[in-house]
Formats: C-alpha cells, structure tokens, sequence
C-alpha cells in the first residue's frame, strides 16, 4: 500500500513548544494574505492565451532544472526525462520520463523541491499518496486530468492562488506581445514585465548581436551608436513601463560597477560592439552600464534588481548538447563593497534611487551586505535565492542580516520561479520559515510578540509592495 | 496608552526549557561580577572633569553611528538627527531629533542596539514604558532631568556600573592629560589608556602630517628619520604604559604584516613619509609597522590588539560633507593565514608576545583564526567584533571558533563603545549569550554542568583579565 | 575526590524532547552497525606485526597533532610532551608528559578532541573517573596495562571495533609490505590501502628527489621522461589496486586543476622535474597531474579524493625544528568553480569517474560545492574534514549542503585519523550528529520519521559502501 501524503500543519515550525506556539499564531495572521511575487519567470503567454497544460511532464518536470540538475547528478540520462536538446526535444514518452523522476524521488529528500512538489502535489491536485514508483501512473494520471479542466487553467489558478501580483521578466529585444494581449483582454489579473537588459549588454552572450538586431528593430534608433543605444534603453524602459514594469533587472557574472567619463565610456561601447574585444572589456561594459541604469532608474522610478554572481553554463559538454539553463549555473564568491563603489559615489547618497542587491554568496550577508543596506539609502536586501531559497538558506539570512540591516531594509519574499503551480508553495514556505524566525526571537525574549505579529505582515505584504513600488503607479488605494 | 518597557529576565536564553534553565543557573553566578572592559572609546575627559552630560540628543544620540546609521539607510536626513557636519553641529533642536528617532525606533526591532537602548533606558533611567513617537517627550525629560543629577556623573555611574577596569584609546599625537588629570585626582576607578598609533602610520589618513608633527613635539625626537621615528613610538609606548596601558590598538585596513629588513623598511619609511607613494607602499608600510609593533611589545609586554577590515568612509558624498566616522565604514573580506605569516616568522613561537587578532569577516573564525589561535603561543582570539557583536553575532562565534580554538585561547568580551551608558548593557548581553551558548552544550552532555559553571566565570573575567595582563603590573592581589 | 567519567547516553542529542526522542530511535537502529573507514591514516604495521602498544603516551598523546597543537597554543613545551623532533624525541618520561596532559585538560573543553578521548577512556579502556591532574598516574597505569593485554592487541581491537574495512594511506614510494603481509597472514581483517602520489607530483615537497628514486625503483620505468613516468603511475596503481585499494587521495594546496596538451604537459614536466621551476610551474603541474590522475581513474575505476586547502607548515620556527605535520596546518581560502573546470571540462559528464571533494573552507558549502555536486554526475561531497570534523562542523556541513546536493550526492563519514583507538568514538559521534540533524528535519515535519530511518542507514552504511566501491571488486553480497 502506497504511504499517504500528508502536508504537516506545523511543518516548519520549531519544534520546542513555546516557540512552535508563537509561530502557529504568527502564521495564522499571514497564511491566506495575497500573493506578491515581485519577480519570477512565468511565461506570461500563459496568461495571454489562457490555455490549458497538457501534461505533468511538459509542465512539471521537463522545464525544472532544480528536478532534473538533481538526477543528473546521480546519473540519471537527460533524455529519458525528456529534457530538451539544442536540436529539439528527444521523443521521450512523457510518461516514462515521470516514473523515472518518481522513481528517484528519495533523491529530494532534505531539498526545498520536495517541500514544493510536495505542496504542489497535495494542495494543488488534492493528491494523498506519496510520489514512489508505484504512484507514478496515479499522479501522472491525475495530474493530466486535472490540468485539462477549466479550473486549471492558468486564470483561474492565478485567482484561486489569489495572486495580486506577479511580474515576469523580458529582455529589450522581446515584443511584449503577451502583456499588450493581457492588458487587452480585460482579465483583471496583475501581470508585468520587468526590464532585463541582459541581452543587449553582456557582449559575451552568444544570443548578443541577435538581440541587439531586434532592440534596432524596436526602437528605430542606431543602437550602434553610443547615443542611440541609451536612447533606445531609455525608449524600451518606457515601454516596459508602460506595460506594467516596476523594475528593471540585471543577471551579472560579478557585482562590479563603473563610472566612466561619457567619452571613455562611448569609446568602451563602440570597442566592444565592435567585435575586439577582450573579457576585460566586456565586464567593463557590463560594469558601466549597471550605472547607466542607475541613472535612468533615478530618473524614470524603476526599481533596480542585482542578481550578480552565477557562473553561467559551467558543464561544458552539457552546453555543447543542451545549451543554457539546464541547472548547470554554479555560485561563485562576489565582492559587493568594492564593486558597487563606484554606483554608490554617484547615487549613494540618493533617496530616488532604489538597488535591491542580491547574492549567491552568503558569506557576504553579514560581512558586506546588510553592512551596506544599513548605511546607504538606495539599497535594499533581496531575499535569499536560488540555492539559498530554502528554509535552511532563509533561516541564515535572517540571522546573518537582521542585526545589522534590521528587518525594513528587505524587501519581502521573491518566488523566482517559471514554475507556476509551485508558486503558492514556496510563499508558503518563506511566510512559515520567517514566522519561525520571528517565533524564536520572541521566545528568546528579543521582541514583543505583538511586533512579531506587525513584522509578520511586514514580511509577507508591506514590504514587497513598497520596495517594489507596486502600488505608486496605480493606486495608492491596493497599499495594505 | 503607551506600551509598557520590560527586560525579560530569560531574555537571549534558549527557550527550551532544560537549556533554559541551565543558563538561568549559569547566569546567575556571573550576572552582577564587575566589568572588565579592556577596549573602548568612551572619552576620558568625562571622568577627569566628571560634568553632567547635558541631554539624551548630544549624548545617546548624536555620537552613536549604530543609530543613525539606520536611520540615514531609510532616508532619515541626518541634520534633522543633529548629526555634526564637518562644518558644525547642525542648528536642530534636540528635541525634535529626540522625537524623530523615536518615531523611527521600529526600525531596530531585531538589532542588538534596541537591546542596548532598552537596557539603558529601563535599567540606568529606571523608565517603564516603550520608546515611540508618544513617548519621545517623557523620555526626553526624564533622561535629562536624571543627566543633571549628581547620580548621573561620570564617575558616579562609573562606580554604579562596578566598573573594575575601563580601557579608552588615543594616539601617539595625544597629550594624554585627561589620563594624568584622573590619576592626579585620587579617585580610585582604573581608567587606562591604550595606545594606537594608526594616525602616525597610516600615510592615507589625511590627517597624517598633523599627527606627525604632534608626535614630533610630544618625544623630541626626530620623527622623519628612520631611528627617530621608531624611538618616538617607544617613548611614547612607554608614557601611555605610565598612564597605565596595557595594550596597544592597530586598525589597519587589512592584516598584512611584512618582515623587511632594516635597510628595506628604512627606505620605504623615507619614502612614505616624502610624500612620493602609491597605496601599495601606504600598505607595506603599515605592514612592517605592525612587526615593528611586535617587536616592541615583545619587549615592553604591552598586548596588541589588531583590528583588520574595515573599509573605511565608503560613502564619498557622506564623507565629503561630514568627515569620518559616520556609520559608513563596511566590512571587507579579509585574509589572515598568508597576511600575518611574515609577523609570525618573527615571533610565532614566542611566549613573550601576546597579538589578540579580531575580524569583521565571519568566514574566517572556524577557517583560519580558531586554527591558527589553536596553534600559535603568541595568538588569542578577540571577541565578535563591531557588526557582529550581536546575539548572533557572538553565538556563531563561539559555534565557529570553540571547537579548535578551545574556549581558553579567547579573551573575554569587549564592549568597544563611545557609549558609556550602554556598557552594562553590552557585556549583559554577552553573558547571557555566553551562557547560553554553555547551557547548550550541557543540555546536549557535551560538558559537565560544573565546567560550564567554571567557563562562564573565565569567559567574564578570568580570561580577559590575563589576556589584557590587567592584574600584572600592578598588583596581583587584583586577579579572580 | 575525583569527578566520574560518565558517557551519557544522549550527548549531541537536541536537548528539545521531541526532537531527542526521533533522535534516541534513529541512533538506537545505526549505533551498532559495522564501522567502514574508507580514508585514514593508521600504521598498516599495527596489523600486519600485531604487536602491543607500549604506553599512553607514545600512542595516544605524542602521535596526535589536535592533542598537541592546543597544549603548544598555551604555552605548554612540545618537549615536555615527548613529541619528536628532527633530531629525534626528546629524553622525556611519558609519564611526567601524560601528566602535564592531564594538568591542562580543561582547555579541550568544547572540543571533539575531548569527546573522542573521553570515549576512548571511558568506552575503550573502562575508565570512570575523568582525567585530571590528581587521576593521571590512575589513567597511565591502567592504560598501559591494558594496552600490554591480548585484548588489546591490534586485531584484537579491530575485531571489538567491529570495524568492516579500514583503509590506510601510502605514496607510490612505497613497499606495499605491511599490507602484504596482512594478506599473506590470512587474518580476516580488511585493510588496505589507498594511492596517495602527492610526493611523487608536488616538486615543492622537500621529499620529492627522495621519493622520486623510490619510485623508479619499484615500476623500474624511467620516471624522469613524462611517458616513464605516467606508466609509472599506471603501475602503481595496479600495485595497490591489487593490494585493496579502491580509492586514490589528492592532498594539493588548492583545487587547481589544468587540461594541456600533451606537448605542454610534457614540457612542463621536463621543466619541474629539471629543477628550474617557480612556484607556479609547480602548482601548474599539480594541476596537470589531477586531471592525468582523473584519466587514470576513468580507466581503472579508483574513486580519486580531493583534499585541498591546507597551508602546510606554516609556522617556520616549529618546521625547522620539529618538521612536517605538527599541529602547524592552516586551512585557506579554497575556490572550486573556477579551479575545477579544466578537469570537469574532461570529465564532466563522465559516470565512469567518481571525485570525492573536501574542503577546508566551509564559505564553500552552500556555494560551491553543493551545486558542483547537485549537478555534475562525477562528482560526490566527502564529510566535513579535518578542523570541521566536529560536532558543529558536522552540523554545518549538513545544514549547507543537503537542501542543494541532497544527502545522496554525500558519502557518509571519514574518521580520517591515524589514532586508531578513537576510531570508534569518532564514528559514534558522527551518527549521532547525523541522527540529531535527521531528527531536526523530523521534529519540524520536514522528512518523515520512516525516511530518516532509511537515511540514517544509508549515512551511516549505504553511500559510504556505494561511494568508495568497496563491495565492488570483492563481493556484492557484501553489499548492505
């Protein structure tokens, strides 16, 4: 007989009791508030198209690289998991490629994907047996049934996971096309784009002259020239804006900045779109161009995200076969103090300005970052991410941040996610390990129980809808 | 109605009960043992004159850094704060920046400075309700009504705080006269200097040649030659040791120590000092002082302390209107292991020098200084330092450095501050995390319940009292 | 009165009742399980001549560098202690040198040391009272005596220990002798050993000339061309293949590894082995050689260890006294990301090869070296190593790399000791760390109680058994 699956009430609570109690309380007061998810990567043709998923493969498995980065690691072939190829999907059948992945799923245990897909898999699809090989047909059955129904649309999920926010994130060479039918549509769900650059400025990028082609395209400006290429940054943020974006965003391989001279950095621009160039130069540019949006973000009000610190594709003979983002991105130790030295002497003194800084790199919690966030006026904290977004990884950036930067230089909770169906589960997940949290500094006698209860709110709501600036452009009336 | 103040009595114990009630038991034998505080910055002009303070603003406020540094991070304009500019104390009115912080005060929820503040509120001024917009006004004049109090005098609380050895530091540069002024007054609290040279060492420090020039007139020596200058450092070593020093200060911007020869260093000396330097010879040269430093303590016996890391006065617009010291120094990375090798070379087997090494980069505790404190004679750990003097601070450092390091090649706590109303406060704070880093390893049968009742004794003021070698120049009859 | 000696039954349990209890039952079901000790260093000539230890102080005090290195770092005289020098050991009585061990056996306080030796009295030698000043003439004599009985004969020991396969650790230049003669013996004992090159690969070794000869002299190739001595290695490998080995270990200063050419390769060798050579070339070919010794391993199935890390001798005064290993090894900042690629760009999605990674630097859990192995199908995180060896270092090592890596990218537990007396202690404090942390995820209902079980088999017995290939070249019935 299969074991039951079964979503403790308590899960993740401290397990002494009088700290467990004070977290139940807590959690009481935060677990049904809305959903805020400032910055993810949900496929916002999803919401466009409103179609159904066809199946727990496609949607689940085949495009989580936490999931499959797993049973690669333990051997596990890639093309029987049906993921995709540079030369196109491998004709798995979905549902052999879901009892292989249910078959190692031992392998998840101790991992925030299991608390997820756990999540997911109870309160989504209402399933109680666990996920073994023997449930496999079960789930992948029941799952498919469920997402060809209307209630599993992606509307509908949208409203019953009563999410009251959710951005997505494109680059300046994307049509926006989803957003623009979205908003057209008159659905009254809250879906915007973010303004991820990316593309058009890491020279490195093999995808860098095809994207540049197509901000050309959209802009009308000779991105080729130093002054039409920011004219065209400036053209696309106002777009981006227009379709809903708060913020901007900025995936760099290290946190530095710099501030050129316009001519020095003119001449930087035109040597390395110029194809001569040396690695040197291309983190230069990159460096530079973090300031420029800075400038900009100070001037139009979008908020400025920093997710610096990934080694990009760092299997070569993966990348060779699969291409990017196949779960082999690995952290490296970045510097933030002397990096961001350079932005800070222009902006840091700026009360418009607004840089939520992130890491990979927790040994900078403590030693650089909440340090920074607890001077400057124009930083905040992201939260804890990708490999730290656990409730191990939330739980040592609380306390490796809290005393220094306090709880109101953070910024909330950021789901980051493309997969959809887990995003109530990793909200739930942040709202119970902060509670905990919050219950220990309260049981330590650190706080007074009601300013846990203020800090709880502040935590899943207040927070994130004022660092993200999700309620200035619209109506002030949304605010908690 | 205001919310009432209460200080916990099990506050920062464990709240599991067995734990909790072995700190309690831990705790209660060191609770009122007197201070030892072997490192500050509180001004010895307080207790050579021995003046009232004038008010909460000038006093609580104004010169701490852990406060407005907060402040400033969430926009607070620091002349509404009456912070001084360089060109003055800004024209506010203490009151009204009195009623500014309060109504910010939620913003330390979570940080060991509304520990400190609660502390020095509810147990110096014995008030009873909550910090808040509300109460700004009550607390404003009661704090300055008791100010002007006899029992509030320097000396006075000093004695209420049972204060056995108050540590402050000054430069070669200082006449030291307040120090004398004490000693000639025949009041019998043990107020020492410390001596820290950094402001004749270090070349980048504008205010060098003024520093040298002082340090010139106050020996009679000639400070530009080689030979000079190091005569001067020990005629002055030896007039801070007669005004009581025990130990000398070093806070450099990283650890780097360099063994050059005589002819090596002298010729760097001459180039550092003519004006004609890069940063890497400022660095160098600060290096080898610090050997130079051993040396002469090898020889005098006064104890080193460095103070390694801090990237001082970050925020360049900050530091262009209000000078140093104004909450934007930020931790930086820091090595240890290659760094302090040439120093070592010298005297790593010695057990004449004794070096307390501290670090603002967490990463280091279990990596390089527990080894290395576990290993060298002449090395001592110092206590969680600046940031990370903190509840959680100081746990992950007795977490981190215990295990190799032992509990016996560390030095007691440090309170570090210009606030001399916090003091109490501060080293409460540190013994009761101390025990209760002790009541867990008893409730986890680590240690016996009898050794954790004899560490806690040491770690309050055994160790600090050898490691500073407070009792050994003057009589012995003073030691534990 | 002497205090007892009293093992409780739950140390490192949670000191929360809920969690103990999950702990308490999960231990209860591994406490007794066979020890499998797949890396270490105990004197295969233990074994193979069988012969009595002579005394506590030439086995258990004078061979250990974490006894030693504390006592040296508290001034106590390391001839006083009977540890050797270069010039050979000093005329100490052992007994005077137990005694003055005895006299500091406070500083151990809160250090593994403590908890494995109080188990070696306590469990291995029957003591019950605790070892002090007054108890070390009790503790010498007893010691001794037993140590002189049939009981406590090597294999005997081996035999009480339960211990089902121990590995040694030899260079290439060496005979091989003692485990023949354990073989030729016909005990049933498994010991064998592992290939460990680095005195053949590190020119900077002062050994290296030394070692090199020796090598040639048992392959019989010429060692000084690169392909002699590549086919050296190659025999070698099949020596201790064949004398047990399933495993090769790698003790370099960094990760560093290289793919060059064969050209450059050979050019390089030329170069260190001639004798002109910086220490970049030296380190450069370190790097060369890992990657060649990953080829090896691809073709012969050896699983290859990585220990990088450790700065060697790095106290100078000691070295040039005392020599290598002496308690003077300091871990450093170690990088993975970066020092791995050239080796990975290889092997990277080989499943054939098996590198098991170790680090001294902890700042690399979370961030590098759970993602490497959440990813790469090669690669596998050996336990936490040397100075994290330890409850805490334990504790961290699993709470930074599960929720990335999972517990199956782990290998159960090294003791890594050549005190072969604690080997059952450092096994024993090793389940119940990993029982305490299992329990942990349990009481917060992150796992269930039926899969801790399971892992806790598996940490204790499956990964490490699957890992190291131990049931592979022998058995598979042994398998668990």
């Amino acid at each position: 007989m299969a074991r039951r699956l079964e979503l403790h009430p308590d899960r993740l609570f401290p397990s002494d009791p009088s700290a467990r109690s004070v977290a139940r309380a807590l959690y009481a007061e935060v677990a049904d508030l809305p959903i805020v998810s400032p910055h993810g990567h949900t496929d916002p043709i999803w919401f466009a198209e409103n179609e159904n998923w066809t199946d727990a493969t496609s949607l689940l498995l085949a495009p989580d690289h936490y999931i499959y980065r797993m049973l690669y690691s333990q051997g596990v072939d890639l093309d029987a998991l049906a993921i995709p190829r540079k030369s196109g999907v491998p004709a798995t059948d979905p549902r052999a490629a879901w009892k292989l992945f249910a078959s190692h799923y031992t392998l998840f245990r101790g991992t925030p994907s299991r608390l997820w897909l756990d999540h997911v898999f109870g309160e989504v699809f209402g399933i109680d047996v666990a996920l073994e090989a023997a449930t496999a047909d079960l789930y992948f059955d029941t799952i498919n049934e469920k997402l060809a129904s209307e209630a599993f649309r992606p509307r509908a999920l949208f409203d019953r996971f009563k999410i009251d926010f959710l951005a997505t994130t494109e680059g300046p060479q994307h049509d926006l096309a989803p957003h623009h039918a979205i908003h057209a549509s008159g659905w009254g769900g809250r879906v915007v784009t973010t303004y991820r650059p990316d593309a058009v400025i890491d020279v490195e990028n093999e995808g860098f002259a095809n994207a540049m082609e197509r901000f050309a395209g959209w802009t009308g400006e000779d991105v080729y020239s130093w002054k039409g290429y920011l004219a065209a940054h400036a053209k696309r943020r106002a777009d981006f804006r227009a379709a809903g974006a708060t913020a901007t965003d900025h995936g760099h391989p290290t946190a530095l900045t710099a501030n050129l001279s316009p001519a020095e950095a003119e001449a930087l621009f035109l040597k390395v779109t110029g194809g001569d160039w040396t690695p040197a130069d291309a983190e230069l540019f990159r460096a530079q161009m973090l300031t420029e949006m800075a400038a900009m973000s100070a001037e139009d009000g979008m908020v400025m995200q920093i997710h610096p610190g990934a080694f990009r594709n760092h299997n070569a003979g993966l990348f060779a076969t699969h291409g990017r983002d196949k779960g082999a991105d690995i952290p490296t130790r970045t510097d933030y103090v002397h990096a961001l030295k350079p932005l800070l002497d222009r902006f840091g003194t700026s009360t418009d300005l607004s840089v939520i800084l992130f890491t990979l790199d927790e040994s900078v919690y403590a030693r650089e970052l909440a340090p920074l966030a607890g001077h400057y006026p124009c930083l905040k904290l992201g939260p804890s991410w990708w490999f730290h977004d656990s409730p191990e990884g939330m739980r040592r950036f609380r306390e490796m941040t809290t005393e220094t930067a306090g709880f109101y230089n953070t910024v909330g909770f950021n789901d980051d996610t493309r997969a959809f169906l887990s995003i109530p589960a990793r909200h739930d997940v942040a709202r119970r390990v902060d509670c905990a949290f919050l219950a220990r500094l309260v049981a330590e006698h650190r706080i007074e129980d009601w300013e846990a209860a203020e800090l709880a709110q502040e935590l899943t709501s207040g927070l994130v809808r004022r660092a993200y600036r999700i309620d200035e452009p619209f109506t002030a009336a949304k605010a908690a």
